[in-house]
């Protein structure tokens, strides 16, 4: 299965394409940022990350979307382009037929490093650990969006990928630790739990 | 010119066309409230309101599109689905080369009651008085979206349409005050002025 993940940003919009198989491997297909420059009129921003988008779409042709959820931050003026920006990623997905599923940013870190509360770098390091020194690491926009691939790889796989993303489904229960593949994974599993214990802050569209 | 006017929203979307001709006046094209269910998955309402935004721009015409601010209120979860559909509405305008004006609420209250703190149905009724009985009051939405376009209208005629919406410009200064056409635009004026002093909040692109 070809999945896109997307890290939403206005200013860097991470875009990592990789190929999930049998037994939870991935490998990576592709992964770029495309840039919008913060002089410009917002419209025009846009406009730029959805060409990158579009071109990203029409070369590997995605069977699923998966997107970072944006929360409300400190910085509100950021979040709202991150929002604006996922709502021109949910409008192409849609227009192309394409499933979107939504994935916290704490999910995605219990995906790939075992806590959700992993820092940034671990994360990082972790997806290079997974899908090979073609991962940059700067910026960071890269491996996240290809740690949200990952994320919806390796729920798609315990959850059917129709239901992956969505509030209620995805997650692994105790019965599924026999089938996990790697400690990673187990402790993703783990991970998982807690979180769900442990959920604070809204969450948004 | 031809303006369509935008009250941004994921469950309810005010979109309203006015013609504003020489000596500030307006009139009535088109105006109705896109709606999407908010049972559907995100990207689905996202799609329903921009094929909305879609036919009303081909049916007619728009020379420039006003759209709401959108402000960080209590309700994050709504703000988000807003800041989702401007981005929705601000890629449409770009891809097709329609300019984009975006007014804070204040501004488009002072615009059309003359003080930026109106009642919400203040505005519905001068809305009514300026572009007649075809604007209905109820949902809000529709009056809304039709006191943008108005709003753009009027400024635009100060600044210039190119520069109205942008920060610093198209703001009538004391020596606009004998070209105002109505007593609503010479307190339009005075609240703008007021408006400036006192802003508070944060502002979202």
């Amino acid at each position: 299965v070809r999945i896109l993940g997307v890290d939403p940003g206005l200013t860097r919009c991470g875009l990592g394409v990789i190929e999930a198989g049998a037994s939870r491997r991935v490998t990576l297909v592709e992964v770029l940022v495309a840039q919008s420059a913060p002089g410009d009129e917002v419209p025009r921003r846009l406009a730029a990350i959805a060409a990158a988008l579009d071109q990203v779409i029409d070369e590997h042709r995605p069977e699923a979307i998966a997107i970072e959820r944006v929360f409300a931050q400190l910085n509100v003026r950021t979040v709202m382009g991150t929002a604006q920006v996922s709502g021109v990623i949910m409008l192409t997905a849609e227009r192309r037929g394409i499933p979107v599923a939504v994935y916290t940013p704490s999910e995605v870190k219990a995906a790939v490093t075992g806590s959700g509360r992993a820092a940034k770098a671990q994360v990082g390091q972790m997806v290079r650990r997974l899908l090979g020194e073609g991962v940059p690491l700067r910026p960071p926009d890269a491996a996240d969006a290809l740690a949200i691939a990952i994320c919806h790889a390796w729920r798609g796989a315990v959850a059917g990928v129709g239901d992956a993303g969505r509030a209620g489904s995805g997650v692994p229960g105790a019965d599924d630790a026999g089938t996990l593949a790697t400690p990673a994974q187990a402790r993703w599993a783990d991970a998982e739990r807690a979180a769900r214990r442990a959920k604070a802050g809204p969450r948004l569209p």
